[in-house]
């Protein structure tokens, strides 16, 4: 890693902040945050202004810069390499540790009296705005939106905003025209008095239209803006980006008299500000529907007595997945386990002359995937990590770091794939020799968590915070845990992590109850420093379960495993399962042979199928 | 249940919302919400004003009086209860159903423009207060602080603030001197920035002095504020509560060079708002911190730039037991299970006699508890529920509702007491007869989640909601499921809830991280409507435990029961039970043998003891 020279950079930003051909007055200090105007969890190279400035590329920092600092806050997954990259005209501000100031408490001591704090306010949520700028205030600063993001002019070869191309998803693949869904959304707005609705997460807006882009790696999604009124739908694009095909499915040039017409305007994307502006003058005694998650530079256009600040309908409509989402997404799960099968059926083979490495094995699990149907990309980096690799938690192999697999060590396998049909995220660790008893106890504990999970049966009306704890008792009767969630939402050919349910121990407000149709991922772990890590993670779909009572005719839940690839039993202490846990395995792995097995047999794949079969053997 | 005739009594109200002489303008509406000055649980009659102006006496409700409305918001559990006590001068606003408004949206619906609401600040909280005032002001109103309490106006007999004298609590039993608990907060004051805590909760100024009372049934506080500067200690009280040992205690006329003297001075109760100006105008740069559980009251009288709005410090000081607290606590509840024992061999034979109700029974079991040394009161009103009343969650028997006790049906009873070295809350459920299959399976899975949640380990830095499941799973399994949180935070000699933990699903941005010495309920239970009701309820105290691993260096923790009085096994279906199950049970009624049974001996009762040996057998 090398560490950037930042001092002209800093030198250009400090003179735009008082730059008066960019700023009215002169800002004290200036902000640069990690995201993009959408709240997005992957950024685009355009976006990635923090790390630009600054030097540190980790996922996750805020940097602040003021007339004589310049300051980092980061998590501690990221401490050593902040330190990396960064050169002397920055200091770190270790978030998590007791003695590191706040960000606005920061401020507030370096800053001079009255001071103007600027930031972006498209890169700040409406709830982070009100919060950093009521904080500032009661100390007599002012937080100010600088119209004009003061890194981009000083970013001289700042990469052009993407615009590939857009892929129109037939209903094969969504079950639901994109009418339907706007009526959906109509009709929501309406209970809550709204009379526009405004779609800013990208993943949003793509799964409304069914449409999918390329703007952001591993995340097929596009940049816009969606604008839905009772009597209009706007979406703020760049024209070029549709295609003939995409025009007609927006029928943008069909007849109003074709069945299932709705006008679609198509407006450039900066105009969403403008077109909002508009909205708050015709909108009248009703609301204007803004997400919790929306930049504060559409938020601060919108009235208080018009605003309505709360999570976006679509958010929820798109985690319960239909019946054809689903299916499509059984589908991309079995491709994905074709994969799978051949990789580790190869990996046997290879790992003992000793020539793969992290990096040379991610690529050849690609290629694999590669090969199924409709296959469009990676859906993340892999995490590909042998013994004390597979220990860090976020762990991306690099040329450098890589190390080579072999038959002592474990091997943690984190991967997945956007397919048209669906997307996946699996994790895997095996072991090709002889795993010693201390990773069989530790392996099995997972497990058992991992089946607790997966087996629970619960009411309608729980969230998943309350199911975290089923994944991680086993773990805690022995002393052990895992500082990670245990579970993200999935996206059906989008996002790997989506709201608004998770199965986490994080308190959070805005989180949905489970219900049936959701997709969410069940992947417990455990992570010995400098020694092992083991997680085993598929991607389950909660459905109805029938139960012999049902107490006030609630209905009951429970998962059922999209994810079909074998466990490695190897791995296992058989004498610490119970009859139930057995059972469970038992019936996975018959139902991998079956589904995957026959899969294998069309593809014809005889040496995965082999694989497949000697490593579905049952237990009882 | 009578009906309450309110005609006269709104008349009045209403009179009195627009007379200059109470309020400086006109009133168009009035909030008459539950709850004291404290935020307290349970309340002394002089507060009952909802009660009195409605006729509707539930535990939770809130009147709303405009110029021509009177609307009443309480939840399920009072909707009969509500009807049935008001007249028709009273709408019920059903609170949980879809259609039902929320006060704000029925406000605004109602009122005129310009409207202004008015409400006796002491009984909002701060967040209460600023909610409700947003919300109003945003659709054109005014929330307006009214002074005189306009229902203490037109209550003629309104009883008196209660005066009882106070009692000295000996570091015998509270294990630290109130000296040293003003030391701790004063340090974490600092830590703060904070110059001054305002002490609001009365739970909280009967623990900070070692001072207890009996202002409020079942609940062993006195009314009260107390206040906290670096120099001095405010005790806002009627000072003819203090005897010559309380005196004493507080060395209120001691001399300054005695050991340990503090200064303590005794304002009048009322003084809270003229001293809390004072202590503003004193702050300078400093805080001033009030519970975000303090009054409106309050909370409006200190500038936003100088208020700390957060949890007392006490709260968690308060939760945590020191060892003298848990030896008493302890105490407590082996006396506690000696009345129990004599309760349960005695209703053996009384039962099949036909000639005991839930009430008779439960007046013998206070007997019981007051032949306990250091006896003081119930902790709370006894839920004593035969067959179908046991379903009713807080049902209280009444001599017009209470069924007999018999061999056919089971029997629920919740009690609790107040002794002067600790307070106790235990349910158990029994059957005098022959249980039916379906009843014991219920109580099986009830005793299942029981000992998942007793027996649990988990890391430092875990929070109840992440238990609570483990109390439920067994249930849910087969489509079950229980309507209320699984465990509450118990005070030692102090209120049988307090916070801020406890073992609930619900969400709590302010519940902490269960820590060694809590004392909580672990309490799953299981309601047939019509049918019977399930239960089964120990006091708690988290506890560090030794793991084969510890991870990080967390520590881990578990639970230890308290509660020591034997869980019916004729109820049991062994076989559903898991051999970690069984040998949990084995182990708590071996202990119940013999840490009950020695003081059963020693205190002579020898019919209770032979009923504890024949109650303890081990299944194992």
């Amino acid at each position: 890693m090398t560490t950037k020279n930042t001092t002209a950079l800093l030198q250009r930003l400090r003179a735009a902040m008082k730059n008066n051909q960019y700023v009215c007055e002169k800002l004290n200090a200036y902000i640069i945050p990690s995201g993009d105007a959408h709240h997005s969890e992957y950024i685009a190279p355009c976006d990635m202004r923090r790390g630009f400035i600054s030097g540190f590329t980790g996922s996750a920092g805020t940097a602040i810069v003021t007339e004589k600092h310049a300051a980092m806050w980061t998590d501690g997954r990221y401490f050593l390499q902040a330190i990396q990259q960064m050169d002397n005209n920055w200091t770190l501000m270790k978030m998590g540790m007791s003695k590191t100031l706040s960000q606005e408490d920061w401020l507030v001591k370096v800053l001079p009296e009255g001071a103007r704090v600027g930031v972006d306010p498209f890169l700040l949520s409406i709830d982070e705005w009100k919060r950093l700028s009521s904080k500032l205030e009661s100390s007599g600063h002012k937080l100010v939106a600088a119209d004009q993001n003061l890194v981009d002019l000083v970013w001289d070869d700042r990469p052009e905003l993407p615009s590939n191309t857009l892929m129109v998803l037939s209903t094969k693949y969504t079950g639901c025209p994109w009418q339907d869904k706007v009526h959906q959304a109509r009709d929501q707005m309406k209970e809550k008095g709204a009379a526009v609705l405004v779609v800013t997460a990208l993943d949003e807006v793509a799964w409304l239209f069914n449409l999918r882009g390329s703007d952001i790696d591993f995340n097929p999604v596009f940049f816009s803006y969606a604008m839905i009124g009772k009597e209009y739908v706007k979406l703020f694009i760049d024209e070029a980006k549709l295609d003939n095909a995409a025009r007609a499915h927006l029928m943008l040039d069909a007849d109003k008299n074709t069945e299932d017409y709705m006008k679609v305007e198509i407006l450039p994307y900066d105009d969403i500000i403008a077109q909002l502006k508009v909205a708050c003058q015709e909108v009248g005694k009703e609301k204007i529907w803004l997400s919790d998650r929306g930049s504060a530079a559409l938020g601060n256009v919108v009235p208080d007595n018009v605003r309505l600040t709360q999570q976006s309908p679509l958010c929820l409509n798109k985690a319960k997945k239909n019946n054809t989402e689903i299916k499509c997404m059984r589908r991309a799960h079995v491709k994905d386990a074709v994969a799978l099968c051949e990789y580790f059926a190869w990996l046997e083979k290879e790992v003992p002359k000793g020539e793969l490495n992290e990096v040379t094995a991610a690529d050849r699990l690609e290629q694999f995937r590669r090969e199924q149907e409709d296959f469009v990309s990676l859906s993340f980096d892999t995490i590909s990590g042998v013994g004390s690799n597979g220990a860090i938690i976020h762990y991306r192999p690099s040329k450098e770091t890589a190390k080579t697999l072999t038959s002592h060590e474990l091997y943690l396998c984190d991967s997945g794939a956007q397919y048209r049909d669906g997307t996946t995220d699996v994790t895997r660790t095996v072991h090709f020799g002889t795993p010693s008893q201390h990773e069989k106890e530790c392996f099995t504990r997972v497990l058992k968590g991992h089946i607790g999970l997966s087996s629970a049966i619960f009411p309608n009306g729980i969230k998943g915070h309350q199911l975290d704890t089923l994944a991680r008792q086993h773990l805690w009767d022995v002393g052990l845990e895992y500082l990670h969630g245990t579970g993200h939402g999935v996206g059906a050919f989008l996002n790997v992590h989506e709201g608004p349910c998770g199965i986490s121990a994080r308190l959070s407000l805005t989180e949905s109850t489970l219900e049936a149709g959701m997709i969410v991922t069940d992947e417990p772990g455990y992570y010995e420093d400098g020694a092992f890590g083991i997680r085993i993670e598929n991607v389950v779909l909660v459905k109805s379960t029938e139960t012999k009572f049902n107490f006030k005719d609630k209905g009951f839940l429970t998962f059922e495993p999209l994810t079909l690839v074998p466990i490695q039993t190897k791995m296992l202490e058989p004498s610490m399962l119970t009859e139930k846990e057995v059972s469970w395995l038992d019936d996975y792995h018959t139902t991998c042979r079956e589904v995957v097995g026959k899969e294998l047999e069309l593809q014809g794949r005889p040496e995965a199928l082999q694989w497949l079969m000697r490593n579905t053997q049952t237990l009882g």
